[in-house]
């Protein structure tokens, strides 16, 4: 086995080429709250749309950092150890995930490449906030927050994911009548990147508006290596869609949208979706996509309006 | 600009590596009667589920070929021209397409990679048959079937997408109240990559069963550069899934899946449903995805038993 590579900050900071990279973080349980309106999801966080944030990210790529400290044969997995540690119910669990060594390379190895990993120490310009992992991080674009490793301490290279908690057991996804009481681990589908979603940020849950024209707002996110190619918005239930206007974005980054509707005097149910660059679009209903661990809500997402 | 390379279909079998790639190719239109059976669907093949077909396919990488004909600053697409010509409605339409650059090279240019394009000689061992495109084709895995061009004739590197009838008008998606006679055709989402699908194939549409075990089976596919991470059946409308048996399959390539149900007498509805890697899943009704095109049909796949 090779030598283990030892960096301070300073050492990575001056010894390779830095990048500043736009990404949008995304935690897997964004939009948990309607999960929970179908059926509770005890212990997890209820999160709303809200669980999502786009920054500039500064750094050192981490196919450079690989590239230094060597990749033997076989490895297929780039595993990070953060150094903080997790307490719940009573119980410890250090905090690490994987990315796949693929996903680490981002293509040639040297320089930084859209979609590429990022070891980042400066968030939107300034030293990264405790909170967001200072002194260094990971910053995965386009997968779930989690594998984007806060107070990063160690890396290592190997065959197999992470065997760490947060991604041999949490972050798996399971079928809506799988529970904790009758779940087997090693069966879930164990997230990654993230999946196709938008969400209407304005106007809110049951707000009122004047009859006529409104304009509706909100963010669309393709997942991994894809972009949003469309946004649209209904009032009919899907029968007719508004295309949105929205602004390209490179993939790990969302976009914002806005679009105009002629809202007639009455109760309305809006609901958007997006389509990504391989013509997918979301799911209709909340039900069926519900899962004990409230991973992964993709469905339309939905506002009820009254115009007068 | 550069001088245009010239190739023989000997020279191409001398001069570059030659790589065999398992393909599944799939029509854009595949799955195009369930869209039908919403609002017809003028001019276009009412296809099943069976618009999709796998092979071997042998021949030289894009990769290699474009490396050696060299590629200019500024380049972004690749485009094909077939040397066949549709005759539509009295007017007559060469058949070409492009894909982006990226995605021609496949990360390093020289060798053949997982998801690469192929120029293709042979299907499963033998020359390519003239309905398959001798003497030679492209093959681009994970993409439309429109864009595997074949009877190629010329490859053209350049800035903007081909502007062939079948890149820049057919093969477009738009939304459901969008018709023939109020179409603009700059504003459809121009078709690539294929969407998640998955589909029952036995039992067939309307079987009768003796009632207890039943063996469902069928295939399921993601686009692009994704992998099928699971299959599901339904027969309680998604409240429930019987998690399917899938062999992994590698990007572009579809995996063939079995289910085992317990059935008791009387009629049920049978859906399935695929999950992709990055947790995206299929859409749950056709009639939102209804396009007068007929495209993309990629809802949870539906068949109606008897047991008894």
């Amino acid at each position: 086995m090779r030598r283990p590579l030892s960096l301070s900050l300073g050492e990575l900071q001056r010894e390779f080429p830095a990048a500043e990279v736009p990404a949008t973080l995304q935690c897997a349980g964004n939009r948990r709250d309607e999960l929970i309106r179908v059926r509770p999801v005890p212990g997890e966080t209820p999160w709303g749309a809200g669980a999502i944030s786009h920054a500039r990210w500064r750094g050192a790529p981490l196919a450079a950092v690989l590239g230094a400290a060597g990749v033997e044969e076989g490895a297929a997995h780039v595993a990070f150890a953060g150094l903080d540690r997790v307490e719940k119910r009573g119980e410890i669990f250090p905090f690490g995930g994987s990315v796949p060594l693929e996903k680490a390379l981002a293509a040639d190895g040297s320089v930084y490449r859209t979609g590429g990993v990022l070891l980042a120490w400066e968030m939107n310009g300034e030293p990264l906030p405790p909170e967001h992992g200072f002194p260094l991080r990971v910053v995965v674009p386009g997968y779930i927050g989690a594998r984007s490793v806060k107070w990063l301490g160690s890396i290592r290279v190997q065959e197999a994911p992470s065997d760490n908690h947060y991604q041999a057991r949490a972050y798996k996804l399971f079928p809506p009548q799988v529970g904790p009481e009758d779940v087997d681990w090693s069966r879930g589908l164990m997230l990654g990147e993230l999946s196709l979603t938008s969400t209407i940020g304005a106007p809110g849950e049951g707000e009122e508006l004047p009859a006529g024209r409104a304009t509706v707002r909100g963010y669309a996110m393709a997942g991994g290596g894809r972009t949003v190619e469309r946004v649209e918005v209904t009032v009919d239930g899907g029968r007719s869609w508004t295309v949105a206007e929205h602004d390209p974005a490179p993939p790990g980054v969302w976009t914002l949208w806005q679009a105009e509707l002629d809202l007639p005097p009455g109760d309305h149910e809006l609901a958007c979706r997006a389509w990504d660059s391989a013509a997918n679009t979301q799911p209709e209903r909340v039900e069926p996509l519900w899962n004990f661990k409230g991973y992964m809500n993709n469905a339309w997402h939905r506002v009820t309006l009254r115009s007068r």
